[in-house]
């Protein structure tokens, strides 16, 4: 009966146990625990195969079978133990497995290496994990769909370098968003696709002699393909830095959003307020209705960036094939994760709890000054060069500044003095209403039948997909 | 007349000059003016359309299309003089135009932002280095297969931790490299899809109330589709995120090819030899052969994951719509356009160039102790646990280590001894061919037929993308 | 006569031409030209060291120097002609000098590398940097206090998650900057201790066997000592990443300030106004006033980061010693330096052009809320636990709110019922301006007399600074 | 008696639950338990001073205290049990103590905030880590030079390019990386001297109305000086960025010297062997030594660079003063300080545990072209131009490799060929030991005596330091 007391499954040929320095360097268990569902599934699939070329008799199989389906349990309800001195998910299972089941368990990592079952525990947990995501953006998307719907015809001042700009409605706002994640969904989905290949199979770095077939384990765990090249099997990353870049656009995309919620909800903008179950008082001042979950929003974003440099920086520059520093992929992968399924769920509670302040939102949107761009371009149909109707028009807007009145206070013949071409009564007819209507000629403007086709069409959308998934 | 000289043309309602210090940081011209040419098609493809929709006559058309393609012929031929006053590429060219041809001039930026402008060129400028790139990558994908071609049958220890592990293929190490460049280029295409829409028409954050016809521009300059939301188009940076993570990942790629590289290349290793061409020498030391170009390659790596952080870190946190923040966006991307526009072909020379020590590699892939999985799968087979296999070959070639004898040196009895189950005459049978021969259970093995296969897959593949482009 | 043709100054033991990919990528002097007042510099000293040991002969150092003060006032005048092909800025000088002054020029380079030299060329070039940033942020800590002066008395609201808080003193939120940037000048003075080594002498990497002096050349260039190690001399980038490390903090610092400024001047909050000499207008909306200079100041932070990533990035897992990869230290470098050299006096401006609105000030500065947390502490003093007199005043609040008057309004009948141990006059006393003064009791509350005393402090340190430099 | 149950301590304004996204991404306490013993400490401080000045009775004091005492003991022997719906550590304390000791309890955040008590706590954190990360580095500085002082004669190819250059000493090698870590230790101590202020006092954000005395907290707790402006010390963390920026320099340079170590123990270098304890082996090639704990050290290079780079991006652009962002400021900072004192003493036994393999380092020190460099200075002596000495001798080089011959070995007749002033004997005399003896012109040189000289010092500084700390 082998000693397989747990350094020696993998220190055999070393003499002397391992530096304290080193061996708590080693340790990947406290992390890399996580996979052990993955781990547990890819072994499964793994024996069976085993079974079925014969390299493992039938009542091995059994026996590997069932104690790993025990083991499953036990990870699943967090009773299992987890010992340090074994270092990693691997070998705590493997340890496990065959102090239940004896020999049988010293067969299970038949033709398989570490290098290959750590990267098939990645793509098998990468592919959950993208699924999930996946679902909460959908989540997230809906929400600002149904909050675009419900504020339809509210206005609000559209800004750029935070001055107002011109009006726009808020569904266009929310829509905006909409179309941000959309892209970030379509990006996952390009991933999901080059999740595609298997690697067991790929041994340490060069494949296996043992007459294993790779495509029965690619079948039992869904994936339509085989790695087609071993060392790249083991040594390549790219797959989860695609994620982890992903994830940052998308959280960027997120602080956004949050920074828009935290001017929204202050008292000088004061266009929007928070459910109470959304903000946070202070321990100090009673008062305060902080809006803590769009700060939270917007400060997770850091950490995404963080974990995709320090994951690029890892790979950088090491050589073929695999090397320990890929030990250092998994906490950035995990915490980017996490971080995605915190916020995303985050947001869409923001997105949804916001109510607003619909007589401010429509007063500051109707900003005495905003018809300065239709004025100059009424005056461009009437034929005066753009350039020249904008320098008029912002004479006359100086004018208004200093005489503290607003473009539609400003008295005929002032209006003919700076713009000789304008109509009249042209100041009494750019409504703020007219102002939005007109913004029809392009499908991405703010006129409210332009906002309705983009919200029946991104309605549409979301439950094409949500057929799909569902069908899929 | 209208006075257009050019502060004026933004400046129109301030009434003092811009402080020294934000006039210095305001200046975008010297790097954004490599828009030029896409500004210039983006201004024709928007005089065209402003003509067919009579928003400026057919004589004032005329004259735009006269003065724009003068200012392209300037342009490209480096004769167009870049005023930093006049800030920005987009200001200077239509000041130079307005100069030439007067008011209709003038006409020119009707219906149109500085904002939807610059989206439109930023997307033009991607979709030219976005096909670049995807050229170079395939080139590259080439210079690798044709590599693996020539060195078909030439073995090479293959590396984990940077020890010898287990013998591969030269060209299956090459193959590696062309399995994650295609992953590469997949990323690119993906990239490309969401490419499909032409902004123009969103005005500087809402649409436009000119009647204008935005998919006649889409039209002239290939684009499918429309901007779905115009504060979405002006405020929304992802793509070039997106560009920037494809290229930070790319470039790690490069970077572990090139420390390969200067690994084989060290006279320790000696496993190849770069020609001249590719190397210096030392102003010092004149015997130096340097491989500087694979550690530019290598050290290039580090500007495109600053480029990435540099705008996730601009983009973060900015208030919808546009802030001027965004003007950040552009060196980066250059920067990382241009550097994988260096980057890609000194690969490929590096990988033409490289000439293989093949005495070298073969007896390097011949370790003495490369055996020793062989061997623990030969006892697999007569139904030995594969952990006690490992632990029965690890003494074993501790045994062998100590007494200074290779693998192949053992005696029968020493081998009874450790290993009581195999085969007296096994280690004999464990030659290098044997050993790469036996690794065609998986598509992803080195076995050279398998490696074969794959090879003759990555032609078709490089074959049926190329006839694509051709043809698309 | 030598042929001294470029290529030959470094490639004598090639046979063939750098392959042009590899050509295009070693071209530094495009960048690396900025170092040629220092290289120059660098040269002189070098040359006087080389003719005061004898190495070379009077007449050949007076051609040298010379020779070299001739290129210091074509490269200082714009008119020296850089050649790419001769590929970085060292090549450039020294082929120029030795086509003036003939073989005396090939002596130049006695006793030194090009890996010695550009270490003290960056330097030189550090040095020179250190000392014109650290003046700048002295200027910009002193417009600072300036301003700070000027609204000495005015209040503002204190935010907390841009919820107003308490109210503060203007001029202790603009001293809270010059707090940071203090810091940020001591992060800088230390680095410039630490550039106290003058590394030439170092060779290529081991030192040299000729019989130099290098402390002379320490003594002309002002450096205390001499590099205490040549491969570290060669190899380490340490103190630019210390001061890429530096530029970062302090671009975070100011991207702050410049959030505050956006916020301030927008009409939301229409706290502060910046003269239309630090805004521009819109190309579209003639009546946008927006603050440019502040974005740039808050979007500029993200190269600074990237920057700082590049080099760390670069830098990681090199071997001893130099490699070409270090090539790719500059261009962060300069970014950095020139980004500090410009936001700094953006910022300066920004502080000093600032205007603010009185009267909105107070009034925010006096929310009907505000006195919550004294009341509390009020009935702190009165020996309420302060848990529960949180809790008590909390409820008050929120009656407040529901009620909609403000706290001052409270009948004391009210006051009596939440908060039983409140005297009865409290919240007639809790005014404004005695919530300010009562923030006296550590050296940085925000009563008027605390931010006078730091205001003096602030004032003599600036003092002293300068008088330190002036007699430095 | 008050109702303290703990969501009440902060949401007492608020009349709904938090929202189950919001509870989730505001625990902190899994991280945060961490500054418990901090946190404490700056309680008990506190605690006496509000004694002291009479802001709680003696009898609530003793209660204080005693509680607090009793809650650090739990802590250390880790009984304490954390509760995520109180979600940070600070209200898990304050609850805990208000349990224990009832009203009295509830006086203890008296005069404080969350805002200036975290700050304070982080603070306590920063200088006790500080004072670790201090001694491991000091401790790895000793052992770079007690390795020195072991191989004090064995020369080693130095290396530029990967490329052997010219022979060093190997003591030589190590005395660098001694240098890089002085410069650490040096911005380290910078740092240490910027935390001499103590935060507590300063309330939320504009300091305190209650009669505190802060400077007896300070000195309790060890500092020289109080905050300066209150909402600096609520709203900056450059001091935390500092940490990490020296941290992601620092783990740089590990990453080189761990580069080094893989290369050196790779058998294609074969210079040097780790003993058994620190390496691994694999789990399916039982003959691999792999240097695990020299990748580690490299890879978790990557960690300190993401975690820099994720607490610039969380402050950047931040209004003042306090925002919830910053609770993304913990994990950053432990996670690198954990790193550090992982790695430091892992990067201690690689040292110390080195085996030298010294008839191989001094084989590949004699490199048969190594003495190019002095035959050029030896004809630079004769007067010959360098240039031109230099052309000659690459010439030479060129003519040797093509021969297939060392310099050594070159006849009279060809040496007097390529380099007519040479010595005839010159190649006789360029010896090994000769080569390195002559670099003794620069304190930073190779020489025997020269490093020797610089090992003396670093012992004498080394010593000087232990007793200024001892002393301290």
């Amino acid at each position: 009966m082998p000693n397989n007391s747990p350094p020696d499954l993998i220190r055999s040929r070393l003499r002397e146990p391992a530096d304290p320095a080193l061996a708590k360097a080693s340790v990947s268990v406290d992390f890399d625990k996580r996979l052990a569902p993955y781990d547990l599934a890819g072994s499964l699939a793994h024996a069976k195969m085993l079974g079925q070329v014969g390299l493992v008799s039938e009542e091995d199989l059994r026996l590997m079978i069932h104690g790993l389906q025990e083991l499953s349990v036990e990870v699943a309800e967090g009773r299992f133990e987890w010992r340090a001195e074994l270092e990693d998910v691997h070998m705590n299972l493997e340890k496990a497995l065959t102090d239940r089941i004896g020999p049988a368990g010293a067969r299970l990592h038949t033709a398989r290496s570490r290098n290959d079952q750590v990267a098939l525990d990645e793509r098998l947990y990468l592919k959950d994990v993208v699924g999930k995501i996946s679902r909460l953006i959908w989540e997230l998307r809906e929400a600002l769909v149904k909050k675009a719907g419900e504020v339809k015809d509210t206005p609000m001042p559209g800004y750029t370098h935070l001055q107002r700009a011109q009006p726009v409605l808020l569904a266009h706002h929310f829509l905006a968003y909409y179309e941000m994640l959309t892209r970030d969904s379509g990006r996952l989905g390009d991933l999901e696709k080059r999740l595609h290949e298997m690697p067991l199979g790929s041994g340490a770095l060069s494949g296996t002699g043992l007459p294993i077939k790779p495509e029965l384990v690619a079948q039992e765990l869904g994936f339509p393909d085989l790695s087609g090249n071993s060392l790249d099997a083991v040594a390549s990353r790219d797959l989860l830095m695609e994620f982890l870049a992903f994830g940052a656009i998308l959280a960027v995309h997120l602080s956004r959003l949050a920074e828009d919620m935290i001017l929204w909800c202050s008292a000088e903008f004061n266009l929007a307020e928070l459910p109470d179950s959304l903000t946070t008082s202070s321990s100090m001042m009673p008062q305060k209705k902080n809006p803590d979950g769009a700060e939270l929003l917007r400060g997770k974003t850091g950490r995404t960036i963080g974990n995709l440099v320090t994951l690029l920086t890892v790979v950088k520059g090491l050589p073929m094939s695999y090397n320990r520093d890929l030990q250092e992929d998994k906490e950035p992968l995990f915490d980017t994760a996490d971080t995605l399924e915190l916020i995303l769920p985050l947001a869409k509670a923001q997105v949804t709890g916001l109510k607003f302040n619909k007589s401010r939102l429509t007063e500051l949107a109707d900003d005495p000054y905003t018809p300065a761009t239709d004025l100059a371009d009424s005056l461009v149909l009437k034929g005066v060069p753009f350039r020249e109707a904008h320098r008029q028009v912002g004479a006359l807007v100086a004018y208004c500044v200093e005489k503290k009145i607003s473009l539609a206070e400003t008295e005929a013949e002032v209006l003919k003095r700076f713009c000789p071409q304008a109509e009249p009564d042209i100041l009494k007819r750019l409504t703020l209403f007219q102002l939005l209507a007109a913004r029809d000629k392009t499908p991405g403007g703010t006129a409210p039948k332009t906002v309705q086709l983009r919200l029946t069409r991104a309605k549409e959308m979301l439950a094409e997909e949500k057929d799909r998934r569902g069908a899929g």
